[in-house]
């Protein structure tokens, strides 16, 4: 059976090396906190206003304030910086914490879309960095996918409610 | 609703700051990689040595090397050294790898009771490291539990073979 690993590599075509090449350099120091705070923000600017509407309503439940802030302390703690989201919220627990979202790889590409987009729009990331952070987003969104196809198998394994034979789905 | 990290401290009885005070210096620089993979190891033998047969069964099916190195590498990660895990398995994702796994509170104190004799039977670990360390592990420990549940909530808001009565449990 495939690992998280595996499966996020070969869907992304991004490699663990390339994925983790961010802990190379420390790009919270590198870009500082303000970059980190406008890069999520450009980013839901655009996931909030998306045209897609299958791609908007995954986020209709949350206020844009808290994606944002979620978000920035995530990247901050993650590359290098202090540990602000653990501190506020506990481990990222990424998987887990997506359980609740229709994470396909529809949707990581549109997240990764946007994400791109905002890389772009965001001011003081160099190119090396936008490089090292391209490829992390890449093959954690593909992460997550895989991390979203163990709701189906817990379901369909566990359910107490089952007949002995697995309903043709 | 109660959020992870609310759960987390009221359960373990330790709040996110001294949780997290393993941030505060660099645990790896100042133990070593060698130092952790003694931990682990110490751990590992007398989980896999429990008299308590229920949760020694928990890890019947890993092989006790595996433990030792996943354990190890996060570790290790977590407390300011390479990213050993994340190169070879990605995102530790600590809740949904312990999926498989009944994390109870009673299997989180079984565990904590391990990596307290674990800690104080490794050499080259200061008192101020073996507080952090122990308030990290302890926190982290009914993080899990409260992950635990969440598998309980989706199995029965999502089992699609569930009559519209929920059963009594």
């Amino acid at each position: 059976m495939q690992s998280l690993q595996e499966k996020a590599s070969e869907w992304s075509g991004v490699n663990p090396n390339d994925a983790f090449a961010i802990d190379e350099i420390n790009l919270y120091q590198k870009l500082g906190l303000q970059t980190f705070i406008n890069l999520s923000t450009n980013f839901y600017n655009r996931v909030y206003d998306d045209e897609e509407e299958w791609f908007r309503s995954i986020f209709a439940n949350s206020k844009k304030e808290d994606a944002i802030q979620n978000q920035y302390e995530f990247f901050v703690q993650r590359m290098g910086g202090p540990p602000l989201y653990s501190q506020r919220r506990g481990h990222p627990a990424l998987i887990a914490r997506h359980r609740p979202f229709p994470v396909t790889r529809q949707a990581a590409e549109r997240w990764l879309h946007h994400m791109q987009k905002a890389l772009d729009s965001t001011t003081d990331i160099d190119s090396d960095s936008k490089v090292k952070m391209t490829n992390f987003f890449r093959h954690t969104a593909f992460f997550l996918v895989a991390g979203d196809e163990l709701k189906n198998q817990k379901q369909s394994i566990a359910c107490k409610h089952a007949t002995s034979k697995p309903a043709a789905v």
